[in-house]
């Protein structure tokens, strides 16, 4: 199809199909006469991608990083999802004492061992965590022990088993995989989070109920 | 004991005792003397947690509406997570259509009455909730059903079982629950969120290898 076709039928304008290519984001049509060229499905699929990259809220820039990361992939690519993931911003960027950080990495690493995890240590996405930890630690050093990391550990490992099925395969489908890793990652963090704070108040007002409840128990026994 | 000391013991400069003691964040010693107050182990414990909270990044602005939400609070007080959790910003701020917020509420819904959540639609919770599901159904429409948004809560619900154990009591002690409510939300939302990404990365490896071996296999099979 010729560019007004993709522009229409992608719902993107012309000269933004014009940008996207000149910042190497989508493929160059094959060339059929001296200014026109012919666009494919791939094309359409691609300039949808982007579009669903946009509404999750993600730069430009990192649209284009994750973009290059993906076209980069191999089937001998072992660290996609590591690629995918770091063009996101740290959710942890505090800095802690070396101490605390030290000690992070070391109940990090204890944890990580203990559940068998195949992750490098030294790689971004654990630095990323192991400075959230010490964060945790620096501000309340009583809170986190291995068996409370744990606990978080094991919750993140039900969470990726369901995001991320058996079938799922990032070198078939590199776009897919791509959209699971970034939309999972950006769009479903903050509805987590937000599931965590009411599930917060549903157990406080819970435990409150029953507190009450076991008061008013014990007030009826003593009465006569 | 007299300012002096208490100072010398919270490690806070008389300045910013006084300071706290104006804005309201910590009540006024007994007056002994013409210019002399005394102060008790209150004053150091609220010092110690105005301390923590600073640590954990929040602001004086935040902290003065957790604390006066905390000291509002009495036996009856029945919404102190509420309370809690609203004072800090909301994890998801997106700007949803009308009609997907709509249904983000219907999902929600659905989900929390399946769960018996005890928890009032319309809350500043519940609508952060639902913001945060319609950002997600809006850029990627069929990420989210009723199961996938269950399994979120059912991850939630663990979490919030383990973070606020059967022996928590708000109304007991105000503070430690504040530091409870505060610092879990504020210092673990980064830690959970970096154990998932890292999750996400074991997981990518995990299947890789599998589905690398079973390759592997089949070859083997196939050659004589």
């Amino acid at each position: 199809m010729k560019i007004a076709e993709l522009s229409r039928r992608a719902g993107t304008p012309i000269p933004t199909i014009k940008f996207y290519i000149r910042e190497g984001m989508l493929p160059h049509g094959d060339r059929i006469g001296r200014t026109q060229a012919a666009y494919g499905e791939a094309h359409l699929e691609r300039l949808a991608l982007i579009g669903t990259l946009q509404r999750a809220g993600l730069t430009l820039a990192v649209i284009k990083r994750a973009l290059h990361a993906m076209d980069g992939m191999t089937g001998d690519t072992p660290e996609f999802m590591a690629i995918a993931v770091g063009t996101l911003a740290s959710p942890a960027d505090g800095a802690a004492g070396p101490a605390t950080l030290e000690r992070a990495e070391h109940l990090l690493r204890a944890v990580v061992e203990r559940r068998g995890w195949d992750v490098a240590p030294g790689s971004p996405v654990w630095e990323a965590t192991a400075r959230a930890c010490a964060a945790v630690l620096d501000a309340w050093p009583d809170a986190l022990s291995a068996p409370g990391l744990d606990r978080y550990a094991a919750v993140a490992e039900t969470m990726a088993a369901f995001e991320l099925p058996e079938t799922w395969d990032p070198v078939r489908s590199p776009a897919e995989a791509l959209t699971y890793v970034v939309l999972g990652t950006v769009l479903f963090e903050p509805l987590l989070l937000a599931l965590r704070r009411l599930a917060h108040v549903h157990r406080g007002n819970t435990l409150r109920a029953r507190r009450a409840a076991a008061t008013d128990g014990e007030g009826g026994a003593r009465s006569p």
